[in-house]
């Protein structure tokens, strides 16, 4: 095996084909965690070397032992730290020393406590380890487990429950338990699984160092995540998008999507909560299925691995009962499977082998007739084969078994599958019945709507896949105003903007009544007032803001009288500003900010006065072009607005979008200057009439 | 058995427990539709007379055989017609004639085919079977199962399958296929199923009578529906309240909740298709829990026969694993379970017997140190079951097996449960430890979503069944103005409402130029002025309103131009209406129908321009209570402006509420003579301030 396709921030070869492990605190008894590896080691193949470090015994478990790492006649590729927390930072010190190249520890009590001296702890063994260049993969690690090159090495117990076969699964997690059950899932159900590595505390690598890493494995075809908090995003994206270039699918589980679910992963791995709305949009834009718990993560694994790629998502559904019929329209009307329209020739075709009452529309329904017909099947399914508008098919039998012709069921159901090369599964409750289709090869369900499930993931999986990420915009140069102030008051931050291409109000900055005056003539009609400061966010709550001024007069009254109040406020006082009220036909909004892990997210949203109370926003990851923009707009709860509603004309969704796209290239040309960017209201007018932004506030990044 | 507590419309005990059956078209093969009943009756000690009927055979299956039922020298309560669809309709005549009390019709081809002659077939049955009292199950039943009586009536291939035992849980099915596939999948859990009956077309006997008999059947302590068409609600609802007085839950599918799986019901068995916003109203009122798909229908089998009746929703996760417990947290949250707040007192318990970098806090997590002390869950889990904060329990060992002392763990789970007597799940997904807790009688789930989503309905269900239904309100008496036309005008609309108890806007209708002006003079400030006609609905629309008119002259002249407008669009000219503008905190609206099946439903929705086009609603069955009322009001998106945002005050809800539940009593009283009410929009006002109908239209029932 070759990892050599693209070396990820450091080597992981010694971790995952190392040609010598050493194992300190190794231990006799096979139970233990000092005693597992080692079992695991002779037992599932590893061919390199293997050093026991036991300071009481010569032999342990029938191989010869060391008393300590220095005594060690070569320089292992690999160590497993096995000892206690305490007795861990002077074996990562050892292995240092020796010029071992990753080091292992098990040890929890680190990083994952709110005990200062176990963070502390954990720290130290980073920076000894970094001084030779070691990697340390945990503390708090269960392991990791390359059944490829039987370099087990880890303590879980799930090895001895369910016997390991080589495959082309690749489990990469930050809980011990997590890299450790989809194995058991998979493994009983017959799939090989290659990969099964825990990453623990994360103190150096990180699971998506280990992601690039076995992707580099040319027999991995599926990687799966669990992932409890995003560290290095950009590496993670990495891996995807090589991922996406081997056509090797990644599922991920990235749990503390809830606030209470977030709070409990920081107390167990420390994690980070980042916005779960984020997150998502990171994972979707690098063609990572996000799934919600253990059994989703495999539950698409067979289709995955046959290769299927649909082109569409419109299904068909064959069952022995109608009412498993209405169920599976039900579950894919949810799931966002259109049922596929059966054209005429097939329609025809399939109703001369039914029974009259049998129903070829989709879902169709061969009835209980098939018990004493078991040749329906077979003259029925060369039919659909044929049928243009059918992208995935599912085949419910919720009764089967006794009286059923089972045999030839699946013999007809697999011959179809080979025949039309589309996304087959069949659902089938009864074991005994579900058997007979799994071992013609065909993915099985005892539960319907996993069944629909796992077709619908596959195929809006493809979508995610199929979408190439947009380029990175570099044209753009961000130039904020000189000035130490946090954030710039509205009249530079809507200058910033109309400067760097977005569309805003006209307006005048006045520093006198008769300014006022002077603006109001400019514009005429009607006006709003609002005061300027860069102390000033939140304007309208604290009476900063006079709308509908309809004279010049009136336009000179509201100058003196915002001015006063900003003294009263005793806010600085840069002026007012006199700009035309735009009408809209619906008010939005607009956000970026720069997140910390994420790097530039834009925020779309419906706006007013009830934004936060009654929220409706997408976000969306820079770069990002005008289909992702369309697509996050039309995400939201208002998307029937868009087109016009009630006679109402369309909205300028184009204008909405170029103004999106161009607020995503100045937030990530702006990254290092930049903390976040709101542009509320944003003024939606008519098709062809363009988007106007109202207001702004531009806020700096602090410096670093 | 006694079915004489309550008998339903037809005493059906002769469906249910008869003391004789007739087969017609009994077959010696006992694997055809016209075998397996007879075979059934003998496998599963059925100790009534059984009189095959066969022209050709004086002994079918061992038994003496007749060759027409008019020899069978009794009356036999009940007859299996096992024939053709072409003969059933002979058979059902000669059933007739006999005396015979109940058919069970199995052929297809009747009213669940676009075919008009097997429509008229299967009246022609139920006609014929009327006039001597005899009830038909069915046509294209595929029959009636008791395991308590040994009356297996059924040709369902299932029971051979899986051998049955007589047990607590009832199942009737509008399905073949779904009244045997939840007995499949309970049976494989060891529990015990009694009836299994499935109705096939309801042309006669119908599912809410069948569940009705089988809850009169004392040893039924579970009820699970699958239904595609509520025919007869009212029964339903018997059978629900019924069902709650005797405290067993009821659990249903009710299939077709898409347009999409709607339209394949109605292919499948022809079912009327209902809003399902109606249908769910409906299920929840009468405390039945509705579920998606058939192994929802059986999810929460063995939680429901534990009789546990939890207190609240407080759920405490315990497990060997931080990830698992994240995930469970998310879980918990998405599902509306809170996760309880452990009490210091037990904090400090479990702390004591705990290592260190374990987490005290919910979700418990005891870390992979089980593996080592399996010790831990027998000294946490007492300390936990005192916990009063906690009123649901998750035991989650995603691993386990080998080095874990299983037994123990067990046996300390089971004691635990004993000790709380509150509910307790076990999640496993390795079948050999699950085993060992479903041994203990621990409701056990190898997806530990599942068995979050068990304690999740059991809560919510619990919820449901406490609520007593709201009394039927009689002291209103509705009168309608004398007219023919279908619709009210606005004028009588708004008369109507207020007669009948409603808070509208104060109004004058005006029948000259003059009128207006005297009536502009009456409120001053604004008005609005509307054409009145009762050809005139959709008046916005219609540009048949002016609103925001600020004096006299303008009240006159919007008389004019509205009264031209109504001649131009040639609508009867009632004359127009004058009525204060009304400031409203929030625009709402509230509708009354009554439904075909469901009588009275009133909508409770947010106002505005977009009710249509974004919908936010949910619908009431009267008659409901103010906290119904209220439970309506907060289910809807817009729930937190009731509260009071952004400085706002609250909004009226009680008198909102009491609105509400006053519509739903003039629609109940009403049910003969309105078909419906719109009332929008509906004023809010801030609390105290109470609700203002401004427009209204009330629709006539069409005489029958």
């Amino acid at each position: 095996m070759s990892l050599s396709l693209r070396p990820s921030r450091a080597d992981l070869t010694a971790a995952l084909c190392p040609e010598s492990i050493a194992i300190i605190g190794a231990s006799d008894n096979p139970h233990k965690v000092g005693g597992r590896p080692l079992m695991y080691l002779s037992r599932f193949g590893f061919r390199g070397r293997v050093y026991p470090i036991n300071p009481a015994r010569d032999v342990v478990q029938g191989v010869r032992a060391y008393s300590e790492l220095a005594a060690v006649p070569e320089t292992p590729d690999l160590a497993i730290i096995a000892v206690s927390a305490a007795q861990a930072p002077d074996a990562v010190r050892a292995c240092a020393a020796k010029g071992v190249k990753v080091a292992i520890v098990m040890a929890a009590g680190f990083g994952e406590t709110t005990d200062p001296n176990g963070r502390l702890a954990e720290q130290q063994m980073v920076a000894e380890a970094r001084q030779t260049g070691m990697r340390i993969v945990g503390p708090n690690s269960q392991g990791l487990a390359n059944f490829g090159s039987g370099a087990v090495a880890s303590f879980s117990t799930m090895f001895v429950e369910v016997a390991p076969a080589d495959g082309p699964v690749a489990i990469v997690s930050q809980s011990g338990v997590m890299s450790v059950v989809p194995y058991g899932l998979l493994r009983e159900r017959g799939i090989g699984v290659r990969h099964s590595h825990a990453t623990g505390n994360e103190a150096d690598v990180t699971l998506a160092e280990l992601a690039l890493a076995v992707l580099q494995d040319p027999e991995v075809r599926l990687l799966l995540l669990y992932i409890e908090s995003i560290r290095d995003a950009a590496m993670l994206g990495r891996a995807a998008d090589f991922a996406r270039e081997r056509e090797v699918p990644i599922v991920a589980v990235k749990s503390g999507r809830t606030t209470r679910g977030a709070q409990a992963a920081r107390s167990h791995t420390g994690a980070l909560a980042s916005d779960d709305q984020v997150v998502e949009a990171f994972l979707r834009g690098h063609g990572i299925w996000r799934v919600s718990d253990m059994h989703g993560l495999v539950r698409t694994t067979e289709l995955y691995l046959k290769d299927w790629r649909p082109r569409g998502r419109e299904l068909v559904i064959v069952s022995n009962s109608g009412a498993s019929g209405v169920m599976a329209a039900d579950t894919a009307a949810e799931l966002g499977l259109p049922l596929a329209t059966i054209s005429d020739t097939t329609r025809r075709a399939l109703a001369a082998g039914l029974p009259d009452f049998a129903s070829v529309a989709n879902p169709i329904d061969i009835t209980a007739a098939l018990l004493t017909d078991s040749q329906l099947f077979g003259s029925l399914l060369p039919v659909l084969a044929r049928e243009p508008a059918a992208d995935l098919f599912l085949l419910a039998l919720p009764v089967a078994g006794e009286g059923y012709d089972v045999a030839a069921l699946t013999r007809d159901a697999a011959a179809f599958a080979a025949q039309t090369n589309k996304p087959v599964v069949v659902a089938a409750p009864q074991d005994s019945v579900a058997a007979w289709f799994r071992s013609a090869g065909l993915p099985t369900f005892a539960n319907q709507t996993d069944a629909i499930a796992a077709l619908a993931q596959l195929a809006s999986h493809e979508g995610l896949r199929r979408r190439r990420p947009a380029p990175m915009s570099l044209a753009l140069t961000v130039r904020l105003p000189a000035g130490a102030s946090p954030l710039l008051n509205e009249a530079d931050s809507l200058a910033f903007l109309e400067n760097h291409g977005l569309p805003v109000v006209p307006y005048v900055l006045c520093l006198s009544a008769d300014d006022a005056r002077r603006a109001y003539a400019r514009f005429g009609g009607a006006v709003a007032v609002k005061a300027c400061s860069d102390q000033a966010p939140h304007k309208s709550d604290r009476g900063l803001v006079v709308l509908d001024v309809r004279s010049a007069d009136d336009a000179a009254a509201a100058f003196t009288r915002l001015m006063t109040r900003l003294g009263d406020l005793k806010l600085g006082r840069d002026g007012i500003i006199v700009a035309p009220m735009i009408a809209a036909r619906r008010e939005l909004a607009l956000g970026a900010r720069i997140d910390p892990t994420f790097g530039p997210v834009v925020m779309v949203s419906d706006g007013g006065r009830y934004i936060e109370a009654l929220p409706d926003r997408a976000v969306l990851l820079a770069p990002f072009d005008g289909d992702a923009a369309r697509v996050a707009w039309q995400s939201l709860r208002i998307a029937p607005l868009f087109d016009g509603v009630r006679g109402e004309p369309p909205l300028d969704l184009e204008a909405l979008c170029a103004a999106t796209v161009r607020l995503g290239q100045i937030a990530a040309a702006g990254s290092g200057q930049l903390a976040s960017l709101d542009l509320n209201p944003v003024m939606a007018r008519a098709a062809g009439d363009g988007v106007v932004i109202v207001d702004a506030l531009v806020e700096r990044a602090v410096p670093q």
